[in-house]
């Protein structure tokens, strides 16, 4: 086990009927705040109402930005900014899935920021104030909500870069699996494919003695692959929904990566992927990751077969360790398939023609390598973006 | 799922060497502190003079109390709470384990409250401030480095008693495993039951659609069950303390309880024979919850049967549900018993000419009754004590 700080002080206020705390809870923080959200979903469901009036009855003034798209993007952080620093904001209250928090974070980030905010995307400077934010939550996919991270997309050449630090982690996040029941099928299904990866990037680590988070991480990927089913049968089984929504939160709060190294190299190749052709995250990381694994697993049969037995309930064949773990790549398939996820390029709608151009453009390190597992050289993602078609 | 708030701040600064960094840490917080700690220990491992020396490089002004025993003594709260008072400490350092961190949160409650600090501890008054408190850990048991919970002996009638509350958190703790090389085998076996128990009181709930953190308990208790043989065996090995300390604290700040009920019967009944007998809190608990589950497990066989396949890998036995149970307490006793742990009060020392006024005087709700799982009267109480003779 490696050296580790961990530190998740973000409140997490869940259950039935939470979002009605919100204006409260926000009053902690703030007077004045902006409300920051994505299409007219909120508006349909309610939502929206319910969070002004709470916000109202605890006195919060708040001025509002809607729009956020998926793969959310600079144009409208830098508008975000601009806004705050006209209102005088104190606060930004994300109130959607990872997408709008993603572009409350950075626009908490630009708003004490003289430079531009995507300085930090390119590690160009680190910033030495922000804005708290809050979260109610919407989609249990990216983790958002609890995490570190945060992730823009540049529209100037379709740029999708992160910036991770403890200034990303919200005070508060408010999660009501009710607001899920009406998320449409492929959405539930997206955002499961991101929560096991953000399992599985913690999981393939070449660091030693890590048995209690490889069991936690294994706890949190069952989880998954137990409850989107019924979810999907039933949208309104608000066990199952809830289920998914706490496990979606400590997939990415980091609780699972103490003391390990990730790899993360199948999360920036997807990034490729919904940069250029805006797919969502999700389905990129379903095609993705099957690939990655096929080209990877002879680097650790063992941890791969662990995996294959510990997540897939694969019969292990102690005498062929490979059989075993292409048993358990094929069951992680048919499970993405038996949701409605893709996994291949085709089904995603990507041709092949510019799977160089995307091996070429995806973020490497001082090393030209993406990955940590396998340190994977701009030949190696060609070879896997080959192996997803 | 019931709805739950879950805010564990506490910063876990975790690995070898880390304690070099208590000074630095602690300066964030206070420049004028309480050291407080146990006996002689740290001082003969060299532990209190590298922490003076952190200390010190971060110009921290500090005044000291030791002498925490097993079990802590209100007295010597009071005695902290006055020499805070005398000397304007502003933060609690607690270098030691659980009884060390207990002592540090009431002395931490105590100072700026106006009565006797035990009102908290009696239900007769809520702190309305506190100090910050920060932890070296030195014994992977309590999980109080990251608890809400604190537990004090008033030696008038030795009354032991809790109280939780966020105030209870401390704001960082310093976990190097390498400081539990030198735990005598007694103290590793006592945290590994005291560790399982905090477990084990969360996993046997009533409320119903809790797999992410059954799931999550189960990963956990086979943490401990694993590497607890193997830091016996050898105390100097690395991997294995640090996935017991890593899990100690899980165990406690309260992730494996989000959303669900816990029981705490087994160790309210232990607390009554560690209050009269003074033994260690783990050895207790190792003779009570196995007398506790064969007194209520009939009261939820699906959940017993679960625990005893997921725990124990007992081979499930589908048409005699009782027999896997029974296999599954009986590899529990096994295990603590190969660890040297006691499983029947006479291992404990413990005559059976008290047990009476342990199950009287025993804490009860409103309603007369103890725990959740099973509410449990005094008459009940009894019937496990007589079970664990």
């Amino acid at each position: 086990m490696e050296n580790f700080t961990f530190h998740s002080p973000t409140k997490i206020i869940f259950g039935k009927g939470t979002e009605h705390l919100v204006g409260a809870e926000t009053k902690e923080h703030a007077s004045k705040i902006l409300l920051h959200y994505g299409g007219g979903s909120i508006k349909r469901s309610g939502l929206y109402d319910r969070v002004v009036k709470s916000l109202e009855a605890a006195e919060v003034d708040f001025v509002e930005l809607g729009g956020v798209q998926p793969n959310p993007r600079l144009s409208l952080v830098h508008e975000g900014i601009q806004l705050c620093r006209d209102e005088n904001v104190q606060f930004i209250l994300a109130v959607g899935g990872g997408s709008v928090i993603d572009s409350s974070k950075a626009i908490a980030l630009g708003v004490p920021y003289k430079g531009d905010v995507w300085d930090f995307f390119e590690g160009k400077a680190e910033p030495q104030a922000s804005l708290p934010i809050g979260v109610v939550l919407t989609i249990p996919a990216a983790g958002s909500e609890a995490s570190n991270s945060c992730v823009i997309t540049k529209e100037e050449g379709w740029l999708k870069r992160g910036y991770s630090s403890q200034r990303n982690r919200p005070v508060f996040a408010i999660m009501n699996p009710e607001l899920t029941f009406t998320l449409p099928p492929n959405q539930t299904a997206n955002g499961a494919a991101d929560i096991m990866a953000h399992v599985m990037e913690r999981y393939f680590t070449n660091t030693p003695d890590v048995s209690f988070t490889d069991r936690l991480c294994e706890a949190t990927l069952k989880t998954i692959i137990q409850h989107v089913p019924i979810a999907l049968a039933e949208p309104a089984n608000y066990a199952a929904r809830a289920e998914i929504m706490w496990a979606s939160t400590i997939a990415h709060n980091d609780l699972l990566s103490t003391g390990r190294v990730g790899d993360w190299a199948s999360h920036w190749i997807e990034h490729e992927l919904s940069a250029i052709y805006d797919v969502p995250h999700g389905a990129g990381l379903a095609v993705v990751f099957p690939a990655w694994m096929k080209y990877v697993y002879q680097h650790d049969l063992n941890r791969f077969a662990q995996f294959a037995v510990g997540v897939w309930n694969v019969e292990q064949d102690f005498f062929d360790p490979e059989k075993t773990i292409l048993e358990g790549i094929r069951r992680m398939e048919e499970f993405f398939q038996s949701i409605g996820l893709p996994i291949r390029l085709d089904e995603l709608g990507i041709p092949d023609d510019r799977l160089e151009e995307m091996a070429e453009k995806c973020k490497k390190g001082p090393d030209g390598t993406l990955g940590n597992f396998v340190k994977l050289t701009t030949k190696d993602v060609l070879n896997i973006l080959k192996l997803a078609k």
